[in-house]
């Protein structure tokens, strides 16, 4: 097939015309479809409805020491659900502070704290800093953008690449004092699905930080979420900073919103003893503890890290046919066109499509009016800027596979139309 | 019986000795007896368990307009929980973010998001004022004291009267712009178990702040907490703002701690449309929502705010027998001698008891040596200071009626040789 950039204007034109004559039937259909958010399905979710009923006896809720859970204390969380997450990440259970349902809620309140009364290192809280800027490896996950944002803090964008977060920059980036820190999601990334290699980990882990209470916001929000038998390997961001000598770099985090339910999880923040002493002397001024007994219905649930991990490969099945649904319409569709590339994660929830520049905007506004919404565009960019005007990000996992089918076929022509019209302005 | 006060030395000294014969019995009975918080006990715990098994299907999680509550959502909470708050609390629904276990968390939360924000009318974020400071009413709670402690607040001190905080004192301070807000506990404060009088919360409500920016902390732990059958009755302090002009003053706080389960019940915060609409719009930064499925269990448990009051007659049940017996042992041990005074609430989880000046600590000491924890001296004022060293908070809820009762003994019997102490010193 003819490339759009090798055809005269006749020749657009009348490819346009074929398109726009699809995109009115498309039209016609009047569907409403949304892939814009990284939502597990029905049937995701009903793999964990043994949650519901394997906590239903006052006996249940006791810890193994017979601590009732259904009364007040236990700031940092069950014992044994702080086992469970250690096995099943690898993290030193001395490390973990269980919580309520929320990662994004323990990443705010962690920055809001850096924020009032700084972090371990801090010469001073950074609210009382001139500015604080924060590294922000591009396209990357819109909530933690907005984070920063609302605290006020300077965003400075890094390219990904296929290893993590382009190191050279990174590295450059950090003799600036005032950069206080950066955002990382570690494991198939949103959205792009990229794995950090060790050596990036091992990088920054050990690079030198001109700002002495530098952070790395760690969210493993994939730590165990892969598509396939043989997932990608990441290394252990604490071993790597204790190597280094940097024990303290590290803020971790992670949770079950995609293994049992993002309605009603539980997430962990996972940190070194000196900083865990400060989040938990002002942890403990902000609550007296997290919800306990859902805390003990993961662990009775699950029973152990094993059974996590078999779990995961239940979604796995449920939702590798709809990434592969995607990236077959998209090779069939655009494959030999080549006015765009996208990825093909094996684990994560997204799928990262770049579109030629200048065209995602007007692909996001033809496929909204088609009846497909999908994420906002530059939602991916700090301030919900993308330069190249480019990213789209797909999120495959809620629709069913027809309609993700539906949504697919139309997002393509939305692509195609939106392309040719870039070159009929030329 | 003769007052210590008007004993000679001799008798004195008799008095003691025989004190320290009956203290020394004590401790010889090795108790290890803890009336220091206000934690309910089993007997009260069980009365929420059907809440474990009412929400066991998928089908259960879902609202009455079909949403599913295991998935993202709702960052505001469950509309019919919000609908069973507004009729347990005489709160418009609107106005009511329902949220996790932990009130505490949203005060935190609330005041720290002044600090970084400011409230609706601020003229800056707090943490960018030369000083905030904070009415705190004494005694009082002292994790409200902490989190004002915590984030740098001036706390400044004001009696509270059978009525209230002290109106006269309290009007006169928030003449000083920097006076940024009160800490209220308005029924059955902690630990005095008063209800503000309605001329207290209408004048609480029309006063004049120099602050454009002052808010009310009403934190209405013990709304519905009645001990008897006729419970106090509480001014609406949104209406009374409302009637005043003054309609964002008020951040409301209640929870079902103390009503299902302190490690795993819901909390909400309440405030006029125009501080909600600043709150929600931080909030969805912070998170993307709270335990939905834990909201509806607290619905289909109850089922409606009628069956709430019935419940908490229940917990009165168990109870009060217990406030009974604090009383009746204070009297009996202590009522002759004119050497403390007490309250007998009629709701709440305290009862605040006053030795002589200059002698809590010490009555804490002898317990404590005895085997007997009570609230550490102090705790019920700001930065852990009793100017009078006289007030003690007894939390009787928690311990059997029996072990109550010696843990009482052994205070009254503390209380009498402190007291006799400090005459002996004279």
């Amino acid at each position: 097939m003819k490339k759009y950039c090798e055809m005269n204007s006749a020749e657009l034109c009348a490819a346009y015309s074929d398109l726009k004559k699809q995109y009115e039937d498309i039209k016609k259909l009047g569907m409403s479809l949304d892939i814009s958010r990284g939502k597990p399905c029905t049937e995701q979710l009903n793999l964990s409805d043994g949650m519901l009923t394997c906590v239903s006896s006052a006996e249940d809720c006791r810890t193994e020491k017979g601590f009732d859970c259904r009364n007040y204390g236990l700031l940092d969380g069950v014992p044994e659900v702080k086992k469970l997450f250690s096995e099943l990440l690898n993290i030193p259970t001395e490390y973990i502070f269980a919580a309520g349902s929320s990662s994004l809620n323990l990443m705010y309140d962690t920055l809001s704290r850096a924020m009032l009364y700084g972090v371990v290192g801090s010469e001073r809280p950074w609210c009382r800093e001139e500015k604080v800027k924060f590294i922000c490896p591009v396209p990357g996950y819109d909530r933690h953008f907005k984070v920063t944002e609302s605290l006020g803090f300077e965003m400075i964008c890094v390219d990904m690449t296929s290893s993590g977060p382009d190191m050279d920059a990174v590295e450059e980036l950090v003799k600036d004092p005032s950069v206080k820190g950066i955002w990382c999601n570690p494991k198939y990334s949103n959205p792009d699905g990229i794995t950090y290699s060790d050596e990036t980990v091992r990088r920054l882990a050990k690079m030198n930080t001109a700002a002495p209470d530098f952070r790395i916001m760690w969210d493993n929000a994939y730590a165990i979420h892969d598509l396939y038998d043989e997932g990608d390997e990441l290394l252990d961001i604490f071993k790597a900073c204790a190597d280094a000598g940097n024990q303290d770099r590290v803020f971790y985090f992670a949770s079950t919103s995609k293994i049992t339910y993002p309605g009603a999880g539980v997430a962990i923040l996972a940190a070194s003893e000196s900083n865990l002493k400060q989040i938990k002397a002002i942890m403990g001024i902000q609550t007296i503890n997290f919800d306990k007994i859902n805390q003990l219905r993961h662990v009775k649930f699950f029973g152990s890290a094993e059974a996590v991990r078999e779990h995961m490969k239940k979604h796995a099945e449920i939702i590798a046919p709809k990434f592969a649904m995607v990236n077959s319409i998209l090779t069939q569709e655009l494959g030999e066109l080549g006015i765009a590339h996208w990825t093909e994660p094996r684990g994560g929830y997204f799928v990262s499509f770049f579109s030629e520049e200048g065209c995602a905007k007007r692909i996001y506004s033809l496929a909204k009016e088609a009846g497909v919404t999908m994420t906002g565009v530059g939602a991916t960019y700090p301030l919900g800027e993308d330069p190249h005007d480019s990213n789209i990000r797909i999120a495959p996992t809620y629709p069913s596979v027809s309609d993700l089918e539906k949504a697919m076929k139309t997002f393509t022509v939305c692509v195609k139309m939106a392309t040719c019209e870039k070159y009929m302005k030329k």
